[in-house]
């Protein structure tokens, strides 16, 4: 196993992109300062989401009871860990502050003997009685990975301080010692909080809990079925007594789990956790064990919006090929799992196939989880919406036709604000010898290699163009190292020059390896097929039979009704005719759009019958197609990826 | 307002139908012997019904709590019904044995006062304080209908006083007046089962207490809001704190709901007697409402194969053209209900529109909830079924991919034994002037008309042909009377001879009218178009877009993987061809089969990707299809109903 890449310091990337920066400005200036005040209680019509005042009364500075879910604590966790990522590329003195004064709940918070959970505290509910559903080990985990960043951030060690003297409790209680505590987290979180912990302090025992947490998952018997709410069907979430043990990931011994079962979310949290230990543990076995479980997922289990969770009652995964477009789940959180999950599977293999999917997920689910406002959210991303039918049939009760505002279990916007805020982790890896470029996003980043620092300056309108400029910045003359860039799998065609010269390079495992002397000032130009393309469904999925979608890059498109009318699904697009750009600068703050030709069914003399022998008729019609991530922000109304086939 | 057509009694009709006998026999010989075990727990590997046992604790034969649900008295009940429909046709001294028997335990669970319920008699449960989830009057009015039955089967009035006693209470205890109890039933059922007791017994009360129930609901503010379990969001059912007030038809006052909402099954029982009290007090506005009501389903909200309920959760309507195939519901139940409205408001319109609809109810759904073998029902009535996704896709939890022996709720067994029992009730209506048949089972009916008795003996094989003979026998040389024949909507072209020779007829609303003067040994000889042809659904319905079904008669035809293989949604037929009759005697005891050409994609060369440019490759291929009514009767497999249209 090769050494694994590394990410670089967030705040030696600077992301400058037309396309991105908007939602990045959005975390820094609107997002985040917007959910400090949804935290705190202060947004008018907003649910209230009791998540500092559960800190207050926990500290003693406030009486009343614990209010909202077991889990709300991580509200405020993946609040701090965002504003962590967003202070570390550009300081403010206002989030900072804020967020020291969470910390400082926090601390108070925490138990003489290093437990922290304001749920547990204040309900005076026996600690760890319930680790099937009653997520203290995943609420850890997030104020965990929390910690990390804010000390990365900042260099102030007053919270990582607080989770450690926790984890070092945790790592007394659980074990598979004698007279230890034989369970493990309900939903994975805590064993990459765990390694993350472990990276930055090199206290090896926190390496060691997150190996036990992952390892002991599953061997039988199961763990959970001797606690009180499964023996005696004494549930906090009711629906829970229909869920079985895939449902976390706990049906297996976790060796012999390779296909992707059970709730998404920790689904992939799990498999993130696992990655981090087969690299840590250079565990061969395991690192091919992550490999097939990825494999099953992108191969048979993944939207091409690069979501996952094919049914709502679960969250979860259901069976191969089993993809239905208007019924998914398609959590905005699985998707930022997955892309956690591939994103490490890449450090690790520097295989191009992991960053494919990272951009799948991030362009398409990623942003359309949140709208160009900032402020609202989806947690469920459908392919297909029709409003009336999503607002009259329960099936569809899970489908919001608008994004909302804030929902009573706020983990989607918090998640997507901390990866927007951190997408320079995904945009770039290093090692020693050289830089990898993951994403095309225009902006600077700057790495200190074994030869020297170096700066590459990206200029890209991607995907609206494949065309991507670096600039090359070098701290010495002739300094040698590797400048490692993806090629996306989709792109067939490419040119590469330097200095305006096609020259040799590597391919290998989707990435284009230029090994050289760089000297300041060097521009490599690579030129990707990012021209419109019809793109169709593996025929075992039942639903897109017949059917195509459009895509441009990782870009998947999809009709609107505001576009294209009512019924879009008695839309036939004529695949043999061209794809044809129309940028409309108007359009959602500027939309490069597709027009396709087809036939769609004339409605108006269909009839008041429900079935008859005779055929509709269709007429001609050209239709407009948008990115799928913009979709939804002009109200109300039809939406369609995958389209019947003329 | 006509009189309405009435039923003739049950013994004067017997069915000799090829089609129809094998599943009128299974009930008289397996199922009603079967359930009658059930129902007393005897059969091994079933789950307990408790509902004999329930009664003896009422009774205080034995010592016990209440077990099953709170309307498990109704299995009883509709167990009664359907022996007395079968008992009727033909005496049975075993099941009348059993009968008696039963009827004696509910007479000893009947409390001084007449009520009558085993779930709050034995729980001590405070009597009417949850009509909204509690089911008693709904199990009152299943009690009611067994009663009336057991009366007209055998004349014993003991079961028929016994409900006499408690509708005599409930008449004291419900009512508009002050100091009265204003509730209605949760569900609907007790409305219609008064109607038929005050029809038998001739006191006006019944009927009386039917109307306030039916017009009092929904009157505001809801009564139901002010019910314990709705305040304190006390519920027996969990999922019943998600359902509003359309659930049960309570939303609005009744005079306003002219759209079919909520539970398909209390939907229907409540229009059902909505037509009957239209009827009785010849009130044309509630019947136009009546008939709104049932344009709303059939034209907006009914499964071509008679089916309701869009929506697994809830069971129920959704919104106009909402008609998944895959989740639905169509519950069995649901199919009986809208047979029973249809054919109350054929009786009062003479329109053969509505026999149609029960022709379709009957000769899909009702009979595909039953197996070939008697023993086995489907609750829920899917019209595309891939069993590995309905297995491991929660979404579809609801569908069962093999008919199972008997459920935890047994209401749809029963329901589909009772209508088979009763079948005779659909086929015919007569009124003093004449015999109107409804549906083409050979067999012979006799009647009681104004001029005399007559008999008709029907000799048919329908729908596998469109040859109705129809001998008249009668008592009287020239006995003048109406002999109206439905002429199904399906069927453009017809011809009728009668004794050999084309004769004059009026056509009116989808019945032909043979009035004139008959003689013994007359002969009418009907020729329906029963063809087979491909039906295409309104295009507003979005699931069946491009799609076609065929469809022979009434019969709706699916494929099924037995025949087809796997991957029926990649099956393109192609309609430009004849569709080819099959019939082949020794497939399911017998069935005709359709062949169609078409292609389907060739499996193999997908690739392992998800998604890709290329596109499928199709290879011709010839399709067999059967009847819906018999689907899964050679074990679990993929059915399909809708077939893309090549």
């Amino acid at each position: 196993m090769d050494k694994k890449l590394e990410n670089t310091a967030l705040k030696n990337i600077n992301i400058e992109d037309g396309f991105w920066k908007r939602y990045i400005d959005l975390v820094d200036h609107v997002i985040l300062p917007f959910q400090w005040d949804l935290i705190n209680d202060n947004v008018e019509g907003a649910e209230k989401s009791y998540c500092i005042r559960n800190f207050r009364i926990a500290c003693g500075l406030e009486e009343g009871k614990h209010q909202g879910m077991v889990f709300q604590d991580t509200d405020v966790a993946k609040w701090l860990e965002a504003v962590s990522f967003s202070i570390e590329k550009k300081p403010n003195a206002k989030l900072e502050s804020f967020a020291d004064s969470a910390i400082d709940l926090i601390a108070g918070a925490q138990c003489e003997d290093g437990y922290l959970n304001t749920y547990y505290t204040i309900t005076g509910n026996p600690r760890w009685s319930n680790l099937f559903e009653g997520h203290e080990l995943y609420t850890a985990g997030h104020m965990i990975e929390a910690a990390v960043a804010y000390y990365k951030a900042t260099g102030k060690d007053k919270f990582l301080k607080v989770m450690c003297k926790f984890a070092d409790y945790m790592y007394e209680v659980f074990g598979s010692e004698e007279g230890r505590n034989h369970g493990y987290p309900g939903h994975p979180e805590v064993e990459l909080a765990l390694v993350k912990l472990y990276r930055v302090t090199g206290n090896e025992k926190y390496l060691q809990l997150s190996n036990y947490f992952v390892r002991s998952r599953g061997a039988e018997p199961c763990y959970f079925l001797n606690e009180d709410c499964v023996k005696n069907q004494n549930y906090i979430f009711s629906e829970f007594k229909d869920f079985k043990l895939d449902y976390n990931q706990s049906h297996l011994p976790i060796a012999e789990q390779i296909t992707a079962e059970g709730h998404a979310v920790r689904a992939v949290y799990l498999y993130s956790a696992m990655a981090d230990l087969a690299s840590e543990y250079q565990d061969e076995k395991l690192l091919a064990q992550c490999e097939a479980l990825w494999d099953n997922i992108t191969k048979k289990r993944m939207y091409i919006t690069g979501s996952i969770g094919s049914a709502s009652y679960g969250e979860r995964f259901t069976t191969d090929y089993d993809l239905p477009n208007d019924t998914n789940y398609s959590e905005s959180c699985a998707t930022v799992g997955l892309a956690m999950f591939s994103n490490r599977m890449f450090q690790i293999t520097r295989d191009g196939k992991y960053t494919d999917v990272v951009e799948q997920a991030l362009y398409n689910t990623l942003l359309a989880g949140i709208a160009l406002d900032g402020k609202h959210f989806f947690y469920v991303n459908p392919l297909e919406v029709v409003p009336e039918v999503a607002e009259n049939n329960p099936t569809m009760r899970h489908v919001m036709t608008t994004r909302q505002l804030w929902f009573g279990v706020a983990c989607c916007p918090p998640n997507i604000a901390r990866t927007l805020a951190s997408i320079g982790d995904y945009a770039f890896s290093i090692d020693k010898n050289g830089i990898f470029i993951n994403l095309f996003l225009s902006g600077t980043m700057n790495a200190e290699l074994a030869g020297g620092k170096a700066e590459l300056e990206l200029k890209a309108n991607y995907p609206e163009s494949g065309r991507i400029s670096i600039g090359v910045k070098t701290q010495h003359q002739n300094q040698e190292f590797t400048i490692a860039i993806r090629k996306p799998s989709y792109s067939n065609e490419f040119t590469v020059k330097v200095n305006g010269r096609e020259i040799e390079f590597e391919l290998k495992k989707g990435y284009i390896y230029l090994t050289r002397i760089w000297n300041d000032h060097d521009e490599v130009i690579l030129d990707l097929d990012v021209s419109f393309r019809f793109v169709r469904c593996n025929p075992r999925v039942r639903e897109n039979i017949g059917k195509v979608t459009i895509m441009r890059g990782p870009w998947v498109y999809c009709l609107e009704e505001a576009d294209n009318g009512k019924y879009l699904s008695s839309v036939k697009v004529d695949s043999s005719k061209p794809i044809i750009e129309k940028a409309d600068s108007k359009l959602l703050g500027g939309c490069l759009c597709a027009e396709v030709e087809g036939v769609k069914i004339r409605y108006g003399s269909e009839g008041d019958e429900l079935y008859y022998t005779k055929a509709p008729e269709y007429e001609n019609a050209t239709f407009k197609a948008i990115p799928y991530c913009m979709w939804n922000n002009r109200g109300k109304g039809e939406m369609l990826v995958w389209m019947n086939e003329k």
